[in-house]
């Protein structure tokens, strides 16, 4: 591995990027308890979209960690994870928006926000907003007790721990720094990411 | 409210259909144990979809019931849920396809699928098959253990139960008489549904 692209993503920001098959993305929460949304589309063909129905079928549980595979809305592998330092993620949940600070926390006014933040970064490679679907919440952690309740935790992650998500497809991706007050914590910190490619791979 | 349309969806197929604002759907389990997938779109406006990730973020659970409201991608009401005999559905779940056939259950050759049948009466609406989302799955019941493993159990629905729910938005929508043996416990059926409008309704 080589080391591509090493990034700092500023608090309630996001960026885009482009990964291609074999690639690592390594995201590291350099403070410690920070969420960071992924969504991704496969290069070229916006119809291929990151799918949290299609992988937590396939996985049989809502939690992925090291092992686990990040599947598309056509079944198809995008992502698998090689390293997880925290363990628990949320994938059930859509990015945080401006309409849901207005509907649960009646805020005035703009907020910065997740989806803002990926349709901003997805804008730049042509994909319209609507295509953002649920997104993987990296080191968000959400509880579901056995009514069905869901409940938005302090995350996992301490300073430094990271997890790793390889390429399986060629993908354009983007990432936030989480600007949700009530997912990381009441406070807002940056989210730091590499992209890890293999001097070896051949694309096929 | 008249009754405006009254429809058997024979097993393993599926039943695309218009709904006014303030229309009321009532899809009926005539023999119990049966599973239908639901999705949505805003008429004329394929852009705006039911979303599960924003229903399940507004609802905080991830089983609605009576007075729950399912939501688009873009944060607007879509249903509201007025009657519920079963009281568990599933928002988790992308709607078994030909792929999850054969990734989950080795399965060789063709296979009905809710995701083939929705897409097929979306088709006629001009609606492509990769805006289809994790759909909301009536009578399908998905439990989830606290470390997050997901089971798919046999319906809770017994014959003539229903559920009522309210069109927010005119509303263009897919139902099935879901396909996969083990959402249904292992035999096929029927769904019934019927959209009641009330003459009285207002359009604006």
């Amino acid at each position: 591995m080589t080391e591509s692209c090493k990034c700092r993503i500023p608090p309630q920001s996001g960026q885009g990027f482009r990964m291609k098959r074999g690639d690592v993305l390594r995201v590291t929460d350099p403070q410690g308890e920070q969420v960071s949304d992924l969504f991704a589309f496969e290069e070229g063909n916006p119809a291929c979209a990151l799918s949290s129905g299609r992988s937590i079928d396939y996985a049989s549980k809502i939690y992925l960690s090291t092992g686990d595979v990040l599947w598309s809305n056509d079944s198809r592998p995008m992502f698998t994870v090689l390293r997880d330092d925290v363990k628990r993620h949320d994938f059930l949940l859509t990015p945080c928006s401006q309409e849901m600070f207005e509907i649960l926390y009646r805020h005035k006014g703009h907020h910065p926000s997740c989806f803002e933040n990926l349709a901003n970064a997805f804008a730049l490679f042509g994909i319209e907003p609507a295509r953002i679907g649920t997104s993987f919440n990296i080191f968000m952690r959400v509880d579901v007790d056995p009514q069905g309740r869901v409940a938005v935790l302090p995350p996992l992650s301490k300073a430094g721990d990271c997890i790793e998500l390889r390429a399986e497809m060629d993908l354009v991706c983007a990432l936030t720094a989480c600007s949700a007050e009530g997912s990381n914590n009441g406070s807002f910190k940056p989210i730091d990411f590499e992209v890890l490619s293999s001097s070896s791979q051949v694309d096929v």
